[in-house]
């Protein structure tokens, strides 16, 4: 994964994707002495998530059977490829878990994907979109673990950099890794870019204890997309050359970043996308006070009612 | 009122306030047969809506006496003068009608204001105020007819102008008028500048049936932020020189298109920052095929609860 995969992915996708928003506020707004916070407004995506990026990206580098696309995801992935096969005029099967909710297979139907409840969790599931796969041949999808997602993500950062410059740090989210793989392949280690996990879905912090990927139990708060149970290969791979530390949150944390962002900046988005305004606020990451902080607001498939306090 | 008014404006209260992202979207995404949106995502402005650049400039460019600055609003201006005074560290009171939620009292008093609810509605509050500023000699503040309160509102579209060029069109919703008489006299007639308004508050299209401003009833859904009863004497003048056409929507056409932006776009924003969406889903404005097409997306202050379908 080079910086070169992540500038042939931009050109790739700049027709179907979203240029999102960036926007600079003081770090004062959230009680956090540092000069600039970068907000990169990626739930603006196509699909409410940055997800969007690597399956245009996957999509527009592979060719596509007459059976089309195929991915296991209850989702912000599941989202982002049904509106990219629906863009491109591609079949496309989504395998769920039973946990998904009624609303959000309706949602996936609405984009014209076929929806199937494929068992119980997320693990039964990728295994009847397997099964799926063989017999049909459609190309299959992953939500993080495939060279053209991770490198579609990176797109973001390409993006940041050509408007503003470089961050003197990044704080990213963790679910699979897909996104801070992307994102540290393209910084290459000119800021240092920080891992946030829930601690109650550690995917990249027990595998950096454990000295590789181990399967962990997910939970909480924002396990509905930060729910994956394993660091993916690629970004594990990714992750140790360009990853420079990794920090876990417990779910108060999260929750009262979450009713800040809505209450200061009028920004709805979901708990996965808090992590990093909650690193800061709790002094989980002290910034110097000079610092520009790029924080990735990754998603937002939430219910509005939840920002009540 | 001069496009050099309005750069001093921005240059004055460059520091002061957020330079607001544009997000640009194909229309495509509403269903509408035109090249592009710009969204001037102005809710995310200091105090979630654009006042605050009003405000700001006023407070900047007069002298302001120990009594501070008082003004008679229960909505998003009182939030904007409130923000303002705190950051200036200026005394600040301003008079409520009885109407003003309880939560809203409670938000302008946590941002240091003195709050008193000055009569039943906007008109007795507005009194109440007045004979206030005689005592007390404090510089007043109106929500929409001052003129550093209108250039203030005019340096969203010059931020625009500089970020991406001339729009071919901007749609601007309408209540005392002070942010459709920024715009316009920014851009000048160099493109057209459309109004848009509740059908039960239509303080412009009104006035320019009857030859003059004239007090209106107000209602509906978009009052708390469009309520003013009579288009500002400085916008109305400003909107028969520079303003290209008034529309009006009503209620179901503005629920539908905040449902729309909730829903494709994960904007949650307040009824008065539909109306430029609604007129297109509506077909009120038929754009050609490859316009770009401004909108300003005003304001934030609204209860999430709300974009619940």
């Amino acid at each position: 994964m080079t910086r070169a995969d992540i500038a042939t992915a931009r050109a790739r996708i700049a027709a179907d994707v979203r240029h999102t928003p960036l926007l600079r506020v003081q770090g004062q707004a959230f009680g956090i002495d540092c000069a600039e916070l970068w907000l990169k407004l990626e739930h603006l995506q196509l699909g409410g998530s940055f997800k969007a990026r690597g399956m245009f990206n996957r999509m527009r580098s592979q060719p596509i059977p007459p059976a089309g696309v195929v991915i296991a995801s209850g989702g912000n992935a599941g989202i982002a490829v049904a509106c990219a096969a629906k863009a491109l005029g591609v079949r496309c099967e989504v395998f769920v878990p039973e946990v998904c909710s009624p609303a959000k297979q309706a949602k996936l139907a609405q984009l014209g994907a076929h929806v199937t409840v494929g068992g119980k969790g997320y693990a039964e599931a990728l295994q009847s979109s397997l099964q799926r796969q063989q017999q049909s041949g459609a190309l299959l999808m992953h939500a993080y673990d495939q060279p053209e997602v991770v490198a579609g993500a990176g797109t973001l950062a390409s993006e940041v950099e050509d408007e503003v410059g470089l961050p003197d740090r990044a704080l990213v989210s963790v679910g699979g890794g897909g996104l801070i793989a992307g994102i540290a392949a393209w910084f290459e280690n000119r800021c240092p870019v920080e891992a946030l996990e829930p601690v109650l879905a550690p995917t990249l912090h027990r595998a950096r204890a454990e000295g590789g990927p181990v399967d962990v139990d997910v939970a909480g708060i924002a396990a509905d997309s930060l729910g994956a149970r394993r660091i993916g290969a690629i970004p594990w791979r990714v992750a140790q050359q360009h990853v420079a530390s990794s920090h876990v949150l417990d779910d108060a944390a999260i929750r009262a970043a979450q009713l800040a962002l809505w209450t200061e900046l009028r920004l709805a988005v979901e708990p996965a996308a808090e992590l990093g305004i909650a690193a800061l606020i709790t002094r989980t990451i002290v910034p110097a006070s000079d610092e520009k902080v790029l924080l990735v607001i990754c998603g937002a498939n939430l219910n509005p009612a939840s920002l009540e306090p």
